[in-house]
């Protein structure tokens, strides 16, 4: 064996980002991995775009199945995203006794169980550290780094337009949609960015990640989700006034039973470390019982961090293939999952901290029939702010609590809401602590 | 092979939270790995001592040679620290044939290539990932996670004791000594801390992680290294009015041909993410050619992330054996690093920014002496500060250069610090870039 055959599924921004790491990386490649990594085959239904970056004569066809079914092909590498196929395609080459290399969160998140199931009988690998973060290496961190810990608690940003969209409107003043067009113009978002700015994709990166900490597939379907296209400028500059800033977070803590798994956005104190986490970064935050708090940063998303990231899995496979032995760490990082189950907390029973944004009519009594109906259902506030600045005949008042239960949370709010001096549904957005 | 046994010598501070994992996440570490991992043998020469843990009967002895020689040991764990004994222990496991991991990075840095060589002779795994950065995967992200990469920058904070000192100085206002009593007082620094104050400590690491990025042994004798002992309160005031912090910053860069490589106290920018690295913790900023930046963030030190340092790697190779492939990735990540040969940059080469705080009588025309001195070696100016507070005698006049060359500094400094009106040696702060 003096050589390991790849083929890619998908010749699009991250193909084109892998190739072109193959190609031009190879001879750094071939030093550390001891072998050589031919891209042997690159498989698109488009054959003429231009992706920046020049194969070798006859590498690109549009000859999927050619590619699945190539003997000679012992890393296949799925690129094209979305379901049905994809999910085709990897578990055909699983079953071929392929190697496969995805960035495909969506399918791993949702079917990732079934495609596991199958790498583990034929005793191949299925990597996917492009899955979550880009090119920052966060899954062998969790899977190899970390593994002597229980994983207590994981919080990020993982989703770098939402985090684009909210710095332009933190740092910019930008209302939501202008920050939305500049983010789609940019290409950080697609048009329109629904899977980003609704927190599906987040949802799907933090179902990888409480999977290899838990050992088990999460539950996908179960994770809370809430997104940023329902804050608006007023938020941002009330949370800066209480010395926070707004992200779109991902949080799952092990509460030991259960696991509280969400995404939405959240106030985060300025000081804190991943309140620093700008433009389309990513960052995760993991903790574990022995290591303590550990933090991961790069570039979430983008052609030369993914392929970074893709080809870190091909070389990792190449190494395996190299030993002779052909599997090792089985996809979430747990040998003997027996007994791993995961189960996620109804977000009824979180505790957390809130701010509040009511819309009230500027009348006597307001502030008191709020905190009365907070106080029967044992929310205490913390900090109101409360200026004379009507906007559009409504005075808002703004309040943070100390931690409370959401289901208290949601009653309280809804018999406020009903009130008749309450002029608009009252923003909540829910703060870390 | 039903179970791995393993070995520690040395059983103090990281070799009692090693032992702690080992003991109370074996259940955990048994699912990840798919074996048994058992504690079977610890040597050290104190049997007394209460370290919190308690080993099972039989397992505490002061026989390391007996640990070493006992064929039942799969991988002895090397943490008894030093030169000499360490070295030892070390080549004989490994002439053993045994894997060894270790978090002594003064050892790997001054003879790790010696080391190295004997276990890719012996095809053992010699693991080192508590060597740098305690707790925090940095080995495993720039081995593996970032293999695909040049590495084109490697900046950090890498020493825990350093760091913590640095901020009780800025943010207490602590002069540097009794910064230091404190440090000491809380267990986080040695008494005297020397190797920690004076750059050793983190020029061990950076070594270390320069030999991983660029795939040969670094020549540690040429890492430049200058410590925190001569900062004074006044330029960390200083450097704050300019808006910058004061780090002990650790900083490997490939110049095509020769990396640059030093430890010293720079001056960062305060929006800059290392800058807000406070405490005991560790953080590195890694930049790969199509990676971009990624940064790694964990307390870099004390028992418990230690431990968890040392465990990943014990369960790393534990995985290894199991799947009957004693060795894979050789110590410094490079199978065949035929060609590769680390010239560090001579400092006199260094461009950066610079901070300079001049003790100068408060005479005319002294300012324009300096200039002209500054200007003669075509350093530029891009502030100044020079206040009315005379200091016993003396007026602080502070500046901050545009990059300037090392060489011409040095010059620059040695003429003005002979002019008579100068009283005291200038303070010169490397600026970061």
């Amino acid at each position: 064996m003096k050589q390991v055959n790849v083929g890619i599924i998908g010749f699009g921004t991250v193909g084109a980002g892998t190739a072109e790491i193959l190609l031009k990386n190879r001879e750094i490649i071939k030093k550390r991995v001891g072998l050589d990594i031919i891209l042997k085959r690159v498989a698109d239904l488009d054959l003429d775009s231009d992706r920046g970056i020049t194969l070798p004569q006859g590498v690109l066809s549009n000859d999927a199945a050619g590619l699945l079914n190539d003997p000679e092909i012992d890393i296949v590498v799925e690129l094209i995203g979305g379901l049905t196929t994809a999910k085709q395609f990897i578990s055909t080459a699983l079953k071929n006794g392929k190697h496969v290399v995805t960035a495909n969160k969506a399918l791993l998140a949702e079917f990732g169980s079934e495609l596991y199931g199958i790498a583990s009988q034929k005793g191949v690998n299925l990597a996917y550290e492009a899955a979550v973060g880009g090119g920052m290496p966060v899954i062998v961190a969790l899977r190899e780094g970390l593994a002597a810990n229980n994983t207590t608690t994981i919080m990020g940003i993982l989703n770098g337009t939402s985090n684009y969209i909210l710095t332009r409107m933190s740092k910019d003043g930008l209302p939501y949609e202008e920050a939305v067009e500049g983010a789609i113009k940019l290409g950080y978002a697609e048009d329109p960015p629904t899977l980003d700015v609704d927190g599906t994709d987040a949802a799907h990166k933090l179902a990888i990640l409480i999977s290899l900490a838990y050992g088990a597939p999460a539950p996908f379907e179960s994770i809370y989700k809430e997104g940023i296209d329902k804050l608006t400028q007023e938020d941002i500059q009330f949370a800066d006034e209480f010395g926070y800033c707004i992200k779109l977070l991902t949080v799952a803590r092990d509460l030991g039973g259960e696991v509280e798994a969400r995404v939405h956005p959240a106030m985060l104190p300025k000081g804190h470390i991943l309140s620093n986490v700008n433009e389309a970064f990513n960052a995760v935050f993991i903790e574990g019982d022995y290591v303590g708090p550990t933090l991961y940063y790069g570039q979430g998303a983008g052609r030369r961090p993914t392929g970074s990231a893709v080809v870190s899995d091909i070389m990792s496979i190449a190494r395996k293939i190299k030993a002779g032995s052909d599997m090792q760490v089985c996809p979430l990082g747990f040998a003997d999952p027996s007994g791993q189950k995961i189960t996620i907390q109804s977000m009824k029973n979180l505790k957390t901290a809130y701010y509040f944004r009511f819309s009230a009519l500027d009348k006597p009594g307001v502030l008191s029939k709020i905190a009365g109906i907070l106080g029967e259902k044992n929310i205490s506030i913390s900090s109101v702010i409360q200026k004379g600045r009507e906007i559009e005949g409504v005075v808002p008042i703004v309040m943070l609590t100390h931690e409370a239960i959401e289901k208290d949370v949601t009653e309280a709010l809804e018999k406020i809401d009903r009130l008749d001096v309450l002029q608009d549904k009252t923003m909540m957005i829910r703060v870390m602590g």
